[in-house]
């Protein structure tokens, strides 16, 4: 990782962690919900989504207040998808970044409505944007709720369902990921550009960035997954081959699979070239998908 | 029922029908997700929530051509939590206003998913208000965030759960309805009176009401169930007796709980005198809430 990069997540994530724990705990509610969403919050993980957030205001060269609110509001949105995804119902996990999933903790029942919570709590949230003024505010709401709904992540989520165990097409793959880990990440970016007044050039550009980015990180998840020992990922390895599920190797090779990758990559690079020169943040983190082994 | 309310939920319930399946049907998404939120979506019901928009509306005698879509956005947060509350890990219901429930025909993890997409369907519609300004677009998206998640009808579901098979005190047991339907109930009214640009103190006096028929309805729901045959209610009567919940009636007697019942409906209706005479369609909503045998 480059060390700015490094040095920018350093600084960031403790901000981050911090504003996630205080917008749970300020909300008035029974104890044990209170742990069950701080629990899953809590547990940290890459913390993506919200730094792009943040990656993209330094890149533009503006500062929000409302930054790391919006950030964190996404981050509860992802969170909330991860404890429903867990479920036995779902993906029956038992562990989520070396812990317990939240339903083995607190129960099925508290887990569901945990998960409910938090996306109330990501919208609540956004209303309460102290320096953006209520139009942008709406604005972004507005992306939020198509990126997470039907029409972006939870969409994709019944389109991985319905892949599991049947040959995709290229383009139905592309589909899936788009939607299913693509829409939020895309929100991400032209959220930043909302709040950090980005014209609509520019806008567009970050959304082209945003879209390969978002299609260079699942294939790069698809290929760690056969050529990573289990040890290396944190999880278990070759899962994509037992399950018999359609991934980027399986339809490209691993030859075809790391072209596309590059591809994405190059292209996500390109199209924020008005940024400037090697400093951008938006291009440390696209250089990273590609090259990180876990 | 009085005639005029007959009158003004026979026009309005097509309308709000209508609109839901609309803003169901203009999303984007995949075929099986649509099918199974239009199916819970679909089922009506009482619509009571969205006919206290309206109603609140019309009784401060403004028009705004966004109360119909407000109506059907705190709808689809009821019908959301409806659909998760029927899992096999909450109540377990297998049916819900005479028709199968929405895991028992679309499965469990669509279920889940559905009602995930039906809040944030219900928070994007919020964001396409024609006619409202964004600040009280804001104003009504804060209300609702608050309303259906950890401080309100989530938080009322964890501490319902919390309450099975426990002795509740009346303070208790009233906390757990002000949040489980009562926080729900009073955004309808909230809302329409940001709609209608109410003054705070007409404001005030609609939230008094508003808590006292959630809880008036609430202690009806109680009574009807000791008082009513199966048939009459549509459901199975004498269940919270075998399951040894809670309810006004075991704790007040069902003399007292009668008596506690006239008490919130003549304070709600006290509350908006200042609305005039006999004509108010909310008067007449709190006299139908603890009139009625179903």
């Amino acid at each position: 990782m480059h060390e700015a990069l490094q040095q920018f997540i350093e600084t960031r994530l403790p901000l981050i962690d911090q504003r996630l724990h205080e917008l749970i705990m300020a909300t008035n509610m029974p104890e044990n919900l209170k742990k069950a969403m701080a629990y899953s919050v809590d547990a940290g993980g890459k913390r993506i989504r919200p730094l792009l957030v943040l990656a993209t205001l330094q890149d533009i060269g503006k500062r929000s207040d409302d930054a790391l609110t919006v950030a964190c509001a996404v981050e509860m949105i992802h969170t909330y998808s991860l404890i429903h995804d867990d479920l036995p119902c779902m993906d029956d996990d038992d562990f989520r970044r070396g812990k317990p999933t939240n339903h083995k903790v607190f129960g099925e029942a508290v887990a569901v409505l945990a998960g409910d919570a938090l996306q109330a709590l990501a919208f609540r949230s956004l209303t309460e944007l102290g320096s953006t003024p209520p139009e942008k505010a709406v604005a972004i709401m507005k992306l939020l709720g198509s990126a997470s709904g039907a029409e972006g992540m939870v969409g994709g989520q019944i389109l991985d369902m319905e892949g599991e165990d049947k040959q995709l097409s290229l383009e139905e793959l592309e589909t899936v990921h788009l939607n299913k880990t693509g829409a939020l990440l895309s929100f991400c970016i032209e959220a930043g550009a909302i709040l950090g007044d980005l014209d609509e050039k520019g806008s567009a550009q970050l959304r082209t960035y945003a879209k390969n980015i978002g299609l260079a990180f699942q294939i790069k998840d698809d290929i760690l997954d056969i050529t990573s020992t289990t040890e290396q990922l944190g999880k278990t390895a070759g899962s994509d081959t037992s399950s018999q599920k359609s991934t980027y190797p399986s339809l490209l090779g691993l030859e075809g699979a790391i072209e596309r990758l590059e591809y994405h990559h190059q292209t996500a690079k390109e199209a924020i070239g008005f940024l400037g020169d090697d400093s951008s943040m938006l291009g440390m983190f696209a250089d990273y998908i590609v090259e990180r082994n876990s």
